[in-house]
């Protein structure tokens, strides 16, 4: 019986957390003798709010593991996303619903479904292997499935995801979805008292779109004026780092996820043409309406991958 | 409702084949209108023969399909090893047991396990999915472990393949596996009346290791003494292959599945150095014993990736 470490992404948002948390009980109970799940980046306040509300601790983080060391990469399998060392160690499992750019030596386990949480897929193992789920496990799963899907808002909700949540609600003893996101949602959008050098690191990511290096950042929030308030600001830093990660293409989507509404904060003309082509939209101020496009992964990202392509 | 097109790659062998007859209907059962699989390159004798018995008939060949086309592909992953206009098709399926080297545009569904055949990992597909399988879909999958595992003789056998093959043995009838699988063996070692030509084309596979070009056919058979007692010949033809595609390193295994052995036909200084340092052995007369390395993918390609890596 052997270890294995699993990590997630290096902007962490709550369906990777929790989702990494889940997967090291599965693999436990799978055939691991011991899974640990790690930390690569700081926690938004939504995920630290469930951990507290659930008496979890913050795993530990790292950024990289000694050669060879087994890894289960959760919710993410693109090389800049993860592990400083991901070349020399050993990928056991990855466990994803992302777009795909992996490649490894050898064969490996991977699970990976286009449904709308990286949860609902740790769900349909746990009842494929007819393992028991507690319900810490399975409020966790829920907050997976109602935090990526933004309440099924999002457009990556699928219809199997609200008959997952659906399941879940007896085991999770969750009745009612409204009242158990909410608070989460409001957590996670309390940007007003965060400096804007950490807003900016809260939820980028980063695409290496046909050696085109882009980076894409979304704030989903209740309330779109903690973010929009700051434009000037938040300019500033896009500026400063468009130049010092030597970036092709930057974007800061601010989402509204009650009314449903992406606001796209563009930096220069050049991006801005960009924006204009690629989203059909005009840009003003520095502001694009993208309309309802919530989902980065189903939206924003095939449209500039075309692009670029 | 939707259709999709189930592909294995150019090289078939018994696995693949029948793994993407099992896929399709598994696809329709699960959520496609309609789902066929198709050829993309000749079939070998021991499939040839499991078809005829199973009264299945050969599946239409294509190489390529209209743009935008939704594909599944079985017992594969890497470009070069599949249709020629991949990056124009919707790949909504990978079924696979293979190192990987994939990127989509779009996430996808993804179903890798490091088992020994793709027909095992399908028939726990089925179990999880609560499918009904049939006498003929049992032997199917049957007939995918027993041929890639030599018989539970290669090393890429796992538990978990003989526990399914065990589980199998009451839907499909079949309960002397020996019976069943020598006809197959006898059937894909009868390769004396083979053109080289034909034969050379039989079971290689091309790897990109880092950018190296490199070439490894395997010839599994009860009768080694078929390839062996034509090496000048194959010797002929590796060298013009080598030389028309360019490439860096090949390598021809006969690999005896009684006595359980590989011997390796190598063809120049440059391929037998590197060949002699990457498994420690002496090349004589371009012959190497490669000892019990029956498993291409887990004996021999391994050690290649790491000496080009």
């Amino acid at each position: 019986m052997k270890e294995i470490q699993v990590v997630w992404h290096k902007v962490p948002d709550t369906d990777c957390v929790l989702s990494a948390i889940i997967a090291a009980d599965y693999l436990e109970k799978k055939w691991y003798k011991k899974a640990t799940p790690y930390i690569q980046g700081e926690l938004n306040k939504e995920t630290a709010y469930l951990l507290e509300q659930l008496n979890i601790n913050i795993p530990e983080t790292k950024t990289s593991f000694p050669e060879g060391t087994n890894i289960c990469l959760v919710d993410h399998n693109e090389e800049f996303q993860t592990l400083d060392n991901l070349k020399e160690l050993n990928v056991e499992w990855v466990i994803d619903h992302h777009k795909m750019k992996f490649e490894t030596p050898t064969p490996l386990n991977m699970r990976v479904e286009p449904i709308c949480s990286t949860g609902s897929i740790l769900y349909k193992m746990y009842k494929e292997s007819g393992f028991e789920i507690s319900k810490n496990i399975a409020i966790m799963m829920l907050a997976c499935i109602l935090s990526d899907s933004l309440l099924f808002r999002s457009a990556t909700t699928t219809k199997e995801d609200t008959i997952l949540a659906e399941e879940l609600k007896t085991i999770s003893w969750i009745e009612d979805f409204e009242a158990f996101a909410m608070p989460m949602f409001n957590e996670k959008s309390d940007l007003w008292d965060m400096l804007v050098e950490k807003l900016i690191k809260y939820d980028y990511k980063e695409f290496d779109l046909n050696w085109t290096k882009v980076w894409i950042w979304t704030l989903e929030t209740t309330n779109p004026w903690y973010g929009l308030g700051r434009k000037n600001e938040i300019l500033e830093w896009l500026e400063a780092i468009k130049q010092k990660d030597n970036l092709d293409f930057i974007m800061l989507s601010i989402v509204d996820i009650i009314w449903e509404k992406n606001t796209t904060i563009v930096l220069d003309w050049k991006d801005t043409e960009i924006l204009e082509e690629v989203f059909n939209c005009t840009a003003e101020n520095n502001l694009a309406d993208l309309k309802n496009r919530l989902s980065r992964k189903k939206q924003v990202v095939p449209d500039l991958t075309k692009y670029f392509g």
